[in-house]
Parts: structure tokens; C-alpha cells; sequence
């Protein structure tokens, strides 16, 4: 859900407060922005610089952000050009800023790019490679409640329904979880993934990438399977249509950087129809929920039908051109 | 209405086509911002540095657009801190971006102060007068649409359901607007007005003020009119009560840069009215047209009641701290 909008409204008075327990000089601007899974964000600028503030609302698990906070420490601190948490005179990352977990992060230029070419997709590549290289050795654990045993407990509830989106989905849906859950691969190559790699999540200024943010999905799981999100979420065209010379340049350019074993590439295919999977559950579930009206714009799942389509009629890694 | 939402959604593509037409250097970030009336608001950051593009929406009447930005330039060009426009290579202020009219200008630091002290009022009465005082000689007109020709007309279609808003509310709004016609003063000092001077529009760095913002009710209009809006929205505590200490600072900072005329002075109280009968009116409307469920924070008519009979009273401008 691509929801616009700024949950939460933080008074001077409170912000100043807040801003005094770090070591950032005097605040200058905040402005609430419109970005970001679920949290309210605001552009922050002070004596020190350019940042982001991020209260986070009630999407993220509260539980979950100091694994967010120590992950993006850990990447920025191993190279990756991604949103370094600042830390208090206290030194903790995380406070409290109106009622909600709150955290400043350094500002990334970049922008998104909207339709991605075949170099922006390589650059991806090399990106995802960046990451999840820089995520070796950081410590901590986070499962990943959007893979294939949460599926079926994300569709149920709404299973009914799901024939008012496309006629046949519930039995395609319920086809496809079986097809997965005998056949997800256990036994991959396994490290800290971002999860939700959209073009939205990926800043660049011209043709290079200034930055990866928005950490709010990432969690300990297979490298592939970061990789088939990105396929799914890069590599098709806006009418639908795969493009291999995009899929191709993604994955050439990561391999360059951390070569993919055999097996990784072998499971490729089942990788990419569970990515396609998630992606239809969870914008099937959030236009179920959305309120009616609301000033929100709602993705839509059977952008993601389609993909899981393509993906049920691919052979081996080799039609996302790889050799095999 | 205060929407905190972004209305339209801007490309890369075309966002960078768009700076391609001003000098301004590269594309670095553009943020969607929360803020200001119904127009979509970015921050960008380009080479040059940081500006505020908007995107002006159906609320902004497309033809009042050079009107306002024809103001903000005269207003910085004479000493004002406010938006200054940036005119693009062909020399224009007003563009086009996402199929709306569309405008860059520049970025000011500050943030507005939600609860403003009596040092706050004093400073605030001191932009106001330099506001008035840079607007003279600017030589575009534009007629105030929500002055008293305009409430009965915007009442009238939302009458019958103002009792669900307060008990017996049309009949104190009917009533009010009779003694409001009848006696509104034609025959005072005229010049630019802001219109809409309320915290949310006034951006503070510590106890200055670094600049005004929003200049998008401006028009032609009696000076003290502004002063009675200004009255209304920056001088009535939390719970309602009108604070005379604030409403005195406001009004000896002004007078030592513009002093008033004694007719202005006399006639502060029944402008006063007027200008609670206007934030009541728009509120009250707004609250009956929000489509329900929607990120809308809607703000209280009642508010502006309790200040209406607080002005009702008043004897003379006295009353607010001044000598007649």
C-alpha cells in the first residue's frame, strides 16, 4: 500500500524537545513528507545537515525497528549508500517522539526512477549484490513473515473474495500455495534481504544509484529470493510483457559482484512465482481492507496475476536469461 | 482544511523535463510535502539548491495563479521574507507539470510554532506591518471572494444543517450576517492582504520569524482586515479565551512600522467579527463536504463560534489593548 499521506503531526514544541537530546544544532525546517511503507516521514533540517524523521506507526512491529535501525548501521557502516541511523547524546538510535517509536536518519539524494531501462536494471543488480555482501556478518535475526508459510494465512480470511477481483483466483491462488509449499526450496544460500526492492525503494540522480532505502520489509532469508522480487518487480514491462534483456542485465550485473551458485539458480523460477505471490496477496488484501474514499493509492494485484502467470510458464533460470 | 496529503504524483521523467526549462542545474531529490491549502507540494533539492515546487489543484482557481506569484516576487523583490518564484529560461514564473499549472519557488527554513507566546505575537504583528508595507505599489488587484458579499452566498446551500453543528447556529449566523452587512466598513486603508495569516503560515527559527508562507487567499483588501484575522488565529488561548497581552503586542509591533488610522482603530471590532465569521463559514462547509473515512484533518468551526462571541462583546478596541 502506497498510502500518501503523513499519519502523525509533531508540534515545535515536542520536535525542539526531541532534537535536544542529539547533537544536531538548531532545527530549521520540518516538513511532513509522503513516503515510505506505513510511517510518518518528515524531511528534517537542522545546523547539521539534511535528515529524515521517521515516527513509526502502527504497520511496523515495534519489536522489529531496532533490527531495522542496527541493519542500516550495519550496511552504512559496510559501504552501502543507504539511510544511516543518527544516534542520540545517550547513544541510542531509537527514541520517542509523540507517543510513537521515533528515529532520525541521514537524507539520501535520489529519486525514483518510475520506468526502469535495461542500465538502470543492471545497476540494480549491482546494488542488491552491495547489499546483501554488506549484510554478511551482521548479527541479528529477523524471519520473514512474507514468505510461503504466511501465505496461506495472509489469503485465507480473504479467500472468499478473491474471485470479486478476478474470476478463478481464489482456485488459482490455493493451486499456486500448494505448488509452493511442496516445492519451496529450504536449503539456499541465506542472508539479510531487503525484501521489497521496488523501483520506489531504489533512489538514483541520472543513470547511478544514490541509495537503496525504506528497510521496513527486510529480514534474514534467501539472497535468491531478493533477486526474484527484483525480477518481478524490474523486469516486466508496463503492458505485462517480461523482458529478458532487463532480467539479463540484472542479473549479469550481480553476478559480477557475488556469483550465484548452482542451486541458486536452478530454484529461480520457484523463487519468482512465490515473489509474484506475495506481491498479489498482499495488494489483494490491502484493497479489501482499504476504507472507502480514503485519500490512498491502492497497487493493483492482478499486476502481479499476470506475473505469476509468466513465471508458471517459465522452464528453467534460462528464460530469465541465465545459463542454467 | 488542512489536507495533509499530496495530490498528484510527478515522474521523473517528466519532473526532469520540466527542470530542463529552468536554469536550476540537476535533478538531486524531490520529496511530496504535507502542507500548505489543496495544491500538491514538493521539496526539490536540484544543483542550485533546495526550492518548493507546487502543483496547484482544482482548489486555486487557475486564473488567480499569476496574481500570486506576481505578489510573491514583488513582495521578496521589496524586502520581504516570503517564496520568491523562479522564472524558467524563458523568462516565465508559471509552468506546466503532470497537465496543471505549476511553479517552483524558493525553499524557506522555519517551522511554524503551534502554541505562539506574546514575543511570538510581537513578531508576528512586525511581518505583518513589513507584509503591508512591501505590498504597496504592487499594481495587480484581486477582489476578496470570501469577504461579506461572499458569506451569505457560501452560508446559504449549508444552512439547514448548521444546528448539527452547534444548536441554533443558523440563526446566530443569519443574525450576525445581517449586522455584518449593514455595517461593514467600505471606506478603509486598502491594500495587499494576506488573508490567511494563521501559524500554520508563519515560519519561525527560534523566536524570529524567517519568513510567510502561502500566499494563496491573497487579494486587494482593507489592511486592518488582516489584522483582524491575525487577531482571531494567533491571540485566543487553547481553551478559547482571547489573550489581550498577545493581542497588544500584536498590535503596538505593528503600529511602530505602519501606525494605524484612527478609523482602522474603531472599527478592529466589528472586522474582528468578520473575520470569525469567515473561518467559521469555510470551516463549517469543509466540514459538511469532507468525504467521510477520508486523511483529512478537519479543523473545528466551533472554534471560530466561541471567538465570534467573544468579539460580540467587545465594546471598543480597547477591548483588544489598544487606546481608541
Amino acid at each position: 500500500m502506497n498510502a500518501m499521506a503523513v499519519y502523525t503531526e509533531v508540534s515545535d514544541a515536542e520536535l525542539i524537545a526531541f532534537l535536544a537530546t542529539y547533537d544536531l544544532g538548531e532545527l530549521l525546517a520540518c516538513k511532513g513528507i509522503a513516503e515510505g511503507v506505513e510511517n510518518s516521514n518528515f524531511y528534517l533540517h537542522v545546523s547539521a545537515g539534511s535528515f529524515i524523521l521517521t515516527l513509526y506507526e502502527k504497520r511496523v512491529a515495534q519489536e522489529d525497528v531496532p533490527f531495522f535501525l542496527a541493519l542500516m548501521e550495519h550496511l552504512a557502516a559496510h559501504g552501502l549508500n543507504c539511510p544511516r541511523p543518527v544516534r542520540n547524546s545517550a547513544g541510542a538510535a531509537l527514541g520517542r517522539l509523540a507517543k510513537r517509536p521515533a528515529a532520525i536518519v541521514t537524507f539520501l539524494d535520489g529519486y525514483a526512477i518510475h520506468h526502469p531501462n535495461v542500465a538502470h536494471c543492471a545497476a540494480l543488480g549491482e546494488a542488491l549484490a552491495k547489499l546483501h555482501l554488506a549484510g554478511a556478518g551482521f548479527p541479528l535475526r529477523r524471519a520473514n513473515a512474507l514468505s510461503v508459510e504466511g501465505w496461506r494465512k495472509l489469503f485465507a480470511p480473504a479467500a472468499a473474495r478473491a474471485d470479486e477481483v478476478a474470476a478463478g483466483l481464489e482456485q488459482i491462488v490455493t493451486a499456486e500455495l500448494d505448488h509452493l509449499e511442496r516445492l519451496w526450496p529450504r536449503h539456499l544460500p541465506l542472508g539479510v534481504i531487503h525484501a521489497d526492492l521496488f523501483p520506489d525503494n531504489v533512489l538514483f540522480v541520472g543513470d547511478r544509484i544514490s541509495g537503496l532505502i525504506d528497510f521496513y520489509f527486510a529480514c534474514t532469508d534467501a539472497l535468491a529470493y531478493d533477486i526474484a522480487i527484483c525480477l518481478n518487480a524490474w523486469c516486466f514491462d508496463a503492458n505485462g510483457s517480461f523482458d529478458a534483456a532487463k532480467s539479463r542485465a540484472l542479473l549479469d550485473a550481480y553476478r559480477a559482484l557475488r556469483p550465484l551458485e548452482r542451486r541458486e539458480i536452478e530454484q529461480l523460477p520457484v523463487l519468482a512465482r512465490g515473489a509474484a505471490v506475495r506481491f498479489l496477496l498482499t495488494r489483494f488484501v490491502d484493497q479489501l481492507e482499504a476504507p472507502r474514499g480514503a485519500l490512498v493509492r491502492l497497487k493493483d494485484p492482478l499486476e502481479y496475476l499476470t506475473k505469476l502467470r509468466f513465471h508458471q510458464k517459465v522452464a528453467t533460470a534460462a528464460d530469465y536469461g541465465l545459463s542454467p
